[in-house]
């Protein structure tokens, strides 16, 4: 018998799947003289390990916390999110009605392979959560980019495209303190969004990873509370930790019938033990809610003195207002290329994402994301100096 | 504006993927007067809660325990899996050989999703892990079953229909303690297959989440000890405990790199602490050895104390032999239909999985899949009784 080589079979799929730059760069801004501001990381001074312990001791007095648990969460945590859901959604939901999920990025993988055909087209914000774009392209849909401005995605542009006979099946929209761009979806947008998904037929998926830390406390009204055709969904990464790996979707009886049965052979479930942290700290209502007043007030701290340093440092540049999530979207002048910056950035011993990173179809390469939530305001001072000296030439 | 109203859209190929029998199966014999045969569930009495307690306050003094992780794993874990690996497969492996994924059931998606196309042929045993069906029926393949005998998969079988012209993309075997079957495949099978990876161009997924519960512990040589084009995948949750949700794979480069580039997009990272809780679990040999020792004789005492029961009180029913693993796989006489009895079971006490469940293509309908490991050996008389009570009109 002739032994004969053959490529290693790999999906054509995969041409169309992007790595993501922001993973990438984790690897490289980890050298400890880089003050990174690529990642979206919680502040790790801010993660309530004491409190995740004390949870942890406590539901291993019980054997179930380590066995197999059903596919759609622990009863227990869909319980408890609800209550939280219903408030937010200013509606009464039940356990039933919110599935548990591997962080909220599996919520967007499952909820795009439960509902697209190759080919479908899917609205994406431009620039993007890349972890979005992924999924997508994963799926093989066909993205079709809408702008965001100050106010968020221009849902004007999106009526238009609907008018001119855009059919999508998805809009998928980081509604609040966007990644990368750090703006909020108005209330009026909100409102004329969840409309056309009723009108023209779509889902839209209202990824909400960040709501809770709105630094005034007022996370605004979802999506999900103007109409039934929205998946929402949440994350206990950014407000809790992010190695719970809970997410949840709440969202039209059909999408979560399949979400479930896609997740049997996703990974069957999730961990019983992080979903019983995670209720009891979301449970707690004081220790949770004086957590987040500690979380809020720290970010607020941390974004005033990103934004501050770069009016002073980086004349020229325009930084997004910040007003609640991890993110600043700084635009340098025309020209200036950031992906070509980084590597003497990093040298300089500073990272960030370049816009480009973001780009549904290119450009966006004079910005950047700089994350202000996870270092206090003394590094992020630095770390801006040593931007400016890289991108603008000013000394250090 | 007229509001319309318009289906949610759900993908086409949601149709073709089955929804787990077992895990529907699992809510109704979750009441406490049923003895569940059904779930492929690790004994809770035997889950190392108190090690896992140490090992957890241990992690948490170091906040990287609770953030976001590398999306191949913890390099710590990835380390310890590479020597455990390179001692089960006989060849130096070096952790960045090993991807560590949320059980090896996402192990097993992540590889069709990174390998196939729709329409591709996959090749599967008949009767099949039902994990696996799912899995492959969401990634569009074209299923062809091959039987499985009392030594494992019958890679004759396969020989002559590749010699016919088959081509699949992949042949998926759960080489050792089959789920269901209980079987083991051959050496000579195992090499065989390896072989015909080789001649046909096509990758073997050996699935073993089995193979460390050999009552006379030694599990058999792996069939990626016989080849280069073998994906194999490990589980933690059979040995330490499945709310840790560690599972991982080893195999062609190609394979490693579309299967980290998709979990990017698919839940971004597993759980960081869970993730050093089996590291810690691993490493510590002398501990990893005295439990798997405890493991394997209760697992062989509860087998012996089935497959007793079932030689005593069921007769006339065939029982696989029980060398390892979780399961034994009854065959009623011709004409049985166990699915149909299944009410009358619970009824009277006892769960299992009908046969049918597991079959590829209909059939299997006098068989049973019945986990001996989650009980103890009298609770498990007890089962057969209630079986016999109910299979065989025998009294109890």
């Amino acid at each position: 018998m002739t032994v004969t080589q053959f490529p290693v079979p790999v999906s054509s799929r995969m041409a169309a799947v992007r790595g993501s730059a922001i993973r990438d760069l984790l690897t490289l801004t980890a050298r400890p003289d880089v003050i990174s501001l690529a990642g979206g990381l919680p502040a790790a001074d801010l993660l309530p390990r004491a409190r995740i312990a004390e949870a942890v001791a406590e539901a291993l007095t019980d054997p179930a916390a380590v066995q197999y648990g059903e596919t759609a969460g622990s009863a227990r945590l869909r319980e408890v999110l609800a209550a939280h859901e219903s408030a937010r959604q200013h509606r009464p939901l039940q356990a039933g009605e919110v599935l548990v999920t591997s962080g909220s990025q599996q919520a967007l993988d499952l909820v795009a392979r439960a509902t697209l055909d190759a080919g479908d087209p899917v609205v994406v914000e431009d620039p993007a959560y890349v972890g979005a774009l992924q999924v997508f392209q994963a799926a093989g849909a066909r993205l079709v980019p809408v702008p965001v401005d100050a106010a968020g995605m221009r849902v004007d542009e999106l009526a238009d495209r609907l008018a001119a006979g855009l059919r999508p099946r998805l809009v998928h929209t980081v509604s609040t303190f966007h990644n990368p761009r750090g703006v909020t979806l108005s209330d009026p947008r909100r409102r004329e969004l969840a409309r056309l998904a009723d009108r023209y037929g779509f889902l839209v998926v209202e990824d909400d990873p960040y709501g809770l830390l709105a630094f005034d406390g007022a996370p605004p009204v979802p999506v999900a509370a103007h109409g039934t055709r929205v998946v929402r969904l949440g994350s206990a990464s950014k407000v809790l930790a992010p190695a719970l790996r809970v997410g949840w979707l709440t969202g039209p009886a059909e999408v979560r019938a399949a979400v479930e049965r896609l997740r049997q052979g996703a990974d069957l479930c999730g961990s019983t033990l992080t979903q019983l942290v995670a209720a009891e700290l979301l449970a707690d209502t004081a220790w949770f809610d004086a957590h987040l007043a500690r979380l809020r007030a720290a970010g607020a701290a941390r974004a005033a003195a990103f934004t501050g340093a770069v009016a002073e440092l980086l004349p020229g540049v325009t930084c997004s207002a910040a007003t609640g999530g991890m993110f600043c979207w700084l635009e340098f002048p025309a020209g200036t290329d950031t992906a070509a910056a980084l590597p003497a950035a990093l040298e300089a011993g500073v990272g960030f994402v370049p816009g480009s990173a973001f780009a549904v179809d290119g450009g966006l390469e004079s910005a950047a994301r700089c994350c202000f939530a996870s270092h206090p305001e003394g590094v992020l001072r630095t770390a801006v100096q040593r931007l400016a000296a890289v991108l603008t030439g000013r000394p250090t």
